[in-house]
């Protein structure tokens, strides 16, 4: 049948990421913290008096509401999607689309450049640059090479991920003002870490009118298992959204979960400390050991360049329980990503590679 | 900003569905029936003990299986998404997108049209044909005006909705049968109302490597709030599916409730029993009524042509605390969509009714 397949995407590999059930998960960049029983308990206080078998609000009301206080921004300026994978997609297909094109830094998270050739545009990929000066390694935008494809090609996209997964830190702000000031298309830029490095660019939607911001709860709010992401930018962008997105995207649990958890910040805040002083004491022991390089973050996991093979590393550390990341990309090729962990977690973690590495 | 939009784009309107809390919802063709109590506890009673925080099943392993045993086909065979609503996407997306064609014949479910345009494709829709013969009226598939284009525009994907939304009825089989022999694409039949008919293609997909089923947990499940839909063909026209879907698309929730609801058969077939008999004694009462032709049904809503303008009648019946649905498309201008409520709701639909075509 393969016939019916369309030929543009005959080189995109189905998704089917690896299950490992009995190992410690330090593969997806997710919280290690699971919400505390009380604030499950209020969620089914909530979920249990809707009628499971109505369309549920398509709009997010509610929880544009709650993340209105939480961020300062207009509800008008919000918008919802069954996470941010939801949000990337709608970013693709209302801007990208057929005889279109995105521009993406790389490496970056690969879903940017699936659901950009998924929607029918051409993927323009500018690797960054590495500068390993005195003070640490930064990985930098290639502004000249990004530049020279504003009038080559035109693109109306561009995917900029700060911190960026899987380098793990911020880019310049000066690189990306210079950018959202020369780029004439939208700039999608996904801040999911943004609570671990405090950073972010909420604030300048009305200053860029072409930029878009997405969030996730599938990080510090510690909702993966329930797909919750949002967009913020101005509402003529927001707009175009509602024209693609599946009518009913966020289901009502979710929907609802959300709204209790943005009412529990005392936890978040407490998940964030807890998250970013773990990573402090992984990078500071991780460094100690020898042939491993770390590089800077702002996230919530550590990309480690390894002396020996990485594969070597990956299956030693599986063997011992504990699953990490290859990230894809000649850039990061004897690179693993790994998520910090909970203290206990990171503890056998260091005591895994002291083993492995010795 | 609209020189940042698609401009193949431009005509198509955001979906905003009406917010219409306290009425009767008859609009939407949903079930009239929560799930009862206990139900929702043992779902509660599982989604207690899962990580909220990780990322759950990108495969839907334990909800395939159930399905397929309620099914009778192998897991291989079954893909789950985040609502009908998405497998239609996913199948736009896989198997329509840029320079391909998709058609439709109309009126049907809008999200077919709207989802293959936004993949790119471009939309062939073909009109029903409508007999009032003695025995009734029937919709009919136009089937010399679908074939025409086969050769002409060579499309890939064809949307078949049978039972037919807003219609109300199956087609004729030996038609699609037709469909299914002659076209080199894609058949995807949705029968999302399959369990109020009860009657399915699923047991031809070997015999029909081109026929993609699709289904619903938004009808007779009840869980229209929760996002759970379910395509089934042969494995080959699956893989594609995972190309482009989200990776993590279905919520640990719906899963988890859609595995729940399918070890209550008893109550799921209650429910239908409920509909079922409540449709047919709808229906005789509103046949009874001056000015209203209901045409024959194997769902769980209702079509109906008026004399009076169909405007005033919505209206009315709004004021009366009861929405129904203005259905789409000049085959079916004076008609509306009535969903097949309780026999309580019901009752009070047609005492309005008698108040308002007296």
């Amino acid at each position: 049948m393969d016939n019916y397949k369309r030929e543009d995407l005959l080189s995109l590999l189905p998704y089917k990421p690896a299950k490992e059930k009995e190992v410690i998960r330090l593969h997806a960049n997710e919280s290690p913290y699971d919400l505390p029983e009380d604030l499950k308990e209020a969620i089914f206080e909530r979920v249990r008096k809707e009628n499971f078998n109505f369309y549920y609000d398509p709009s997010c009301d509610e929880l544009k509401e709650a993340l209105s206080s939480y961020l300062g921004v207009e509800p008008e300026k919000i918008f919802v999607g069954s996470g941010a994978d939801e949000i990337i997609y709608d970013i693709a297909l209302a801007y990208a689309g057929p005889g279109r094109e995105v521009i993406i830094p790389v490496p970056s998270f690969s879903s940017y450049e699936i659901f950009s050739a998924v929607s029918g545009a051409k993927v323009i990929r500018v690797p960054l640059l590495l500068d390993e000066g005195p003070e640490g390694c930064i990985w930098k935008l290639d502004l000249p090479k990004i530049k020279s494809h504003f009038k080559k090609d035109e693109p109306q996209v561009m995917f900029l991920c700060n911190p960026n997964n899987p380098t793990g830190d911020y880019f310049n702000d000066s690189d990306i003002f210079e950018l959202l000031e020369d780029f004439n298309g939208i700039v999608a830029v996904d801040e999911a870490y943004f609570e671990f490095g405090g950073k972010t660019l909420i604030n300048m939607i009305s200053q860029f009118p072409n930029l878009v911001i997405i969030r996730t709860f599938s990080k510090v709010f510690s909702l993966a298992g329930l797909r919750i992401g949002y967009a913020v930018a101005e509402e003529n962008i927001i707009e175009e959204f509602y024209k693609v997105k599946p009518p009913y995207n966020v289901s009502l649990f979710s929907q609802i979960a959300a709204v209790e958890v943005l009412k529990r910040m005392d936890w978040v805040e407490d998940v964030k400390e807890k998250i970013i002083r773990a990573r402090e004491d992984l990078k500071a022991k991780l460094k100690k050991l020898p042939g491993v390089t770390v590089y800077p973050s702002s996230t919530n996991f550590l990309l480690c360049k390894f002396d020996m093979p990485r594969d070597v590393v990956h299956q030693k550390l599986l063997e011992k329980g504990i699953l990490v990341r290859k990230p894809e990309g000649k850039e990061v090729e004897n690179m693993l990503r790994i998520s910090v962990g909970t203290a206990e977690q990171n503890e056998l973690l260091v005591k895994a590679f002291e083993d492995i590495l010795k």
